[in-house]
């Protein structure tokens, strides 16, 4: 038998009680063993739950209990979470969590608290909601040199974005319509303004580099809230979609990159076509080549699914290596990546109709395709340039994209 | 220092061995020693390979060498290879393979041979090419109970049905230009004729089984040979996509199903983008909901990525419980999956201009929508039917095909 505690009774924590009962023949068989949460902390009383007989309010109930082997933290934030999750560490319980930001901030030093203690700290579900992606990129790919990421990796904005070009409404509509189904909080900043994209960006990047910390405060982020249905009308114009994607670049003679941004998205690449709260990640390796997870990237049931799935490998390696590399961070405390404006990128840049041979002359020293040249349109695909450059050539002349293809 | 041997020097073999070199630093990285390829056993000579000082044609430099505890299989057949498969388990070396066909056809021993003898056999490789399909099916979504699997896992055949479709070329053109490009044997047969999916099939449904062998014998599997440009356009007519499907469905309440065959896909579903030599499986889990894993099914060096990933996970574990679930047949040898007749689907029916109330009447008894009503075709969607009743309805009036959405 191996007893496990959730820590914060919100939706993934109900999710994961739910998933490791509805799934516990299947979990059986898989650990040979029974595996059991025990205790439920949470400050609230959940009467009408069917595990309202495991709650607790006393946290000594799961950290004192010697039997308690693993934590699952979906608590969120980065406070008491943090405080609970240093205290399963430091008496050898291992942690599961959904907690981007927590992962994100405190990552470095919880890693290095676990393998202290000989148990393990696993994060699967911090990105990509249900979507095996942690432990893929960490094991599946780890023969590769993983080159590239680009990830729609926020379902809020992306469903928000969706409406936007589907229904034809306006940002600030949208958002009210996310809000009522559910997929937006009432306070919906870390989702638009890329914030909640920054941090799982930060842990991705931070596996891709072997574990060399890249912190969310080095990743320039801009969110969906300029966005206009101009904007996602002009995309549909150039035979794009808006996304906002989280992009990691590793060049192999170069310094590696990450930031999040609206991009306009080619409809010939797969990522144009993942719509409404769906997630994808694309990732290239240097051996791989192209592939792309796909999948629900929030939601009880799918982030329950990721946490349940880090339980069992957590219960199945009875504290010895699951094969992740803990993160370090930069000797000397400089910044791991390179600054936003030296990224050399692709972009689309826009201008009125008619102007189209200005922005050719604008951008003369580049790779410049014509995008369109319609009636209301003139715009150019621009590759190979940096953002402080196109800044320079733009400023109050033209509006511009990054372009993903 | 972990060594490694190769047995075949083909295209994957060859792969590996490239794979593992150039990015022996960041293989050295995540296992925090060296690990080298020692030697390479096949009948041929490679002057002009970098690798040649390593090939022996000596099977004792492999198997009575106790330092080499990794075996690569990529030798493909189920002869050979399976002989020396079980010569290295046997000696305890972990063997890691691509070839389908042993896997499909011998897993069972061999893992009971592997497990036996303290060792692993890993074949991520064998499935969906550099696509992590294998691990994630057995850990991350261990907490799951897979449903549902649909997958475009030849790309052979996937190339030649873009192709018929896109260049408006006959199937027999189709074939000369994969086979010109390398993507098709000289001998289309085994993916033509859904051989290789019923074998990729077949592993799936065994792992999504918990272990529950689903041997190839028992997949109906029908391939691509009587696909023609009519049928090309007939799904252009019907927003779909010919696609060769394998299915696995494991419902609650009866008995689980899998088979392969061409699929009229519907232009909604992600499937239907997967274009050219591209391969993408859909997984659905109880809790997970929908997933899709996309990338390059074939090639040298994707493949060598998945069975590069493997020896990594070898070489961690050394020896101990990988967590992946070993095979056993059914207890009394009987099938253990459904009929094909008998497996309830959806399906397109078609019929000439005209006929469309014909259609309706010989299907009114079950779930029927209009797919199209032109001057060229009569054809409906039919749900909820079994594949004997489309039989029956069908049998010399008109054409059918399963449909996917």
């Amino acid at each position: 038998m191996i007893n496990a505690a959730i820590l914060g009774f919100g939706v993934v924590g109900a999710g994961t009680a739910e998933v490791l009962h509805m799934n516990s023949d299947k979990i059986t068989d898989v650990l040979g063993e029974e595996l059991r949460v025990k205790k439920i902390l949470d400050i609230r009383d959940f009467p009408d739950s069917p595990f309202a007989d495991l709650v607790t309010h006393n946290a000594d109930d799961v950290f004192e209990d010697p039997d308690i082997s693993i934590v699952v933290e979906t608590i969120g934030g980065a406070r008491i979470a943090y405080e609970y999750t240093k205290l399963a560490l430091s008496k050898g319980k291992s942690v599961v969590t959904s907690n981007k930001e927590l992962v994100s901030t405190h990552g470095v030093e919880l890693m290095a608290i676990a393998e202290m203690n000989g148990c393990c700290y696993l994060y699967e579900a911090a990105v990509g909601g249900g979507i095996p992606i942690i432990r893929p990129l960490h094991r599946c790919l780890a023969a590769n040199r993983i080159e590239k990421i680009a990830g729609i990796v926020n379902g809020t904005t992306n469903y928000i974005l969706t409406n936007m070009r589907t229904a034809g409404i306006s940002y600030e509509e949208a958002i009210k319509q996310a809000q009522a189904k559910g997929y937006a909080e009432q306070n919906p900043a870390a989702d638009v303004d890329g914030i909640d994209a920054q941090r799982k960006l930060s842990i991705m990047s931070s596996i891709c580099l072997g574990g060399l910390y890249v912190a969310p405060s080095e990743i320039h982020t801009t969110g969906i809230t300029a966005l206009t249905n101009d904007d996602v009308e002009f995309a549909s114009a150039i035979d794009c979609s808006i996304k906002l994607l989280a992009v990691f670049d590793n060049p192999e003679d170069g310094k590696p990159s990450a930031f999040v941004a609206p991009h306009m998205v080619r409809k010939t690449a797969l990522l144009a076509s993942v719509e409404d709260v769906f997630n994808a990640i694309v990732v290239v390796g240097n051996a791989l080549g192209e592939a792309m997870f796909y999948g629900r990237g929030a939601g009880k049931l799918p982030t329950a699914s990721a946490v349940a799935g880090d339980v069992l490998e957590v219960a199945k390696a009875h504290g010895k290596d699951t094969g992740f590399k803990n993160w370090h961070a930069a000797e000397d405390g400089a910044r791991v990546t390179a600054e936003y404006g030296s990224i050399v990128t692709k972009a689309v840049i826009k201008a009125p109709a008619g102007k189209l041979n200005d922005l050719k002359t604008a951008f003369a020293s580049y790779d410049v395709e014509t995008a369109v040249d319609n009636d209301k349109y003139a715009a150019i695909f621009v590759r190979g340039i940096s953002h402080d450059d196109i800044k320079k050539i733009c400023d109050g002349n033209y509006s511009w994209f990054n372009l993903y293809e």
